[in-house]
């Protein structure tokens, strides 16, 4: 199945509002939603760039999934996120073919829509998420 | 000016083959152009993956910039290329804003467009890549 666009890219950031304020003045990015995601260890912000979407990804805290990326990688580009019709199906599609999951069912992310990652050891390196409809 | 989109995504990848076998298998994506470009030291395929665009980027030798990318990171993302109206006015307009650039001028990219790409040093770790209509 293919999926129907690149819904976001995930950038991991050190801090929220300095990125924000940069994105705006280098491509006219605007927020269209912020969040704090405290199981996630995150606080996230949705920006709008023309027709397409970035994500901003900030970390509560070092121990933290971002904070421990960022240690590690520095700021950057993080995740790329497929938009599908069925994240569940897709999960499934995946798991027969032995793709590597991250989340072996979708869960809740922001906006509250349906989410899964897969594993950058399946992708090439990338880490993917698939989003659905919810 | 606010971009109009996010053009595509670029990728670094080992072996391009096996590249653009997997996205077809995980995302669908379908090749609409490759291209050898020696004075990039690269060999580009352009996906389709839905209404978006995935560029995966195979070096050709250790000591190109992609190459050298892989032996450093490791392949994964590399890259976010932004469509904009003008390059040459984006470019003018982030230098007297102080912003780092790689490339002073526009310059031919794949499918002929123009682009030009700004130094991660300025944009929080992100190789961005303005994105033209040639």
């Amino acid at each position: 199945m293919a999926a129907r666009s690149v819904h976001h890219i995930g950038i991991a950031v050190d801090d929220l509002d300095v990125a924000i304020a940069l994105y705006d003045a280098l491509f006219g990015g605007s927020v269209e939603h912020r969040e704090r995601v405290e199981e996630q260890g995150v606080e996230a912000a949705s920006l709008r760039v023309g027709s397409s979407r970035v994500e901003l990804l900030a970390p509560l805290g070092p121990e933290t999934p971002v904070g421990k990326f960022l240690a590690k990688r520095g700021p950057g580009m993080h995740h790329v996120a497929f938009e599908v019709e069925d994240v569940a199906a897709e999960l499934a599609r995946l798991r027969a073919d032995g793709v590597q999951l991250i989340d072996e069912q979708p869960r809740r992310g922001l906006f509250g829509l349906e989410v899964a990652f897969v594993h950058p050891e399946s992708t090439g390196g990338v880490l993917a998420e698939f989003v659905g409809n919810g």
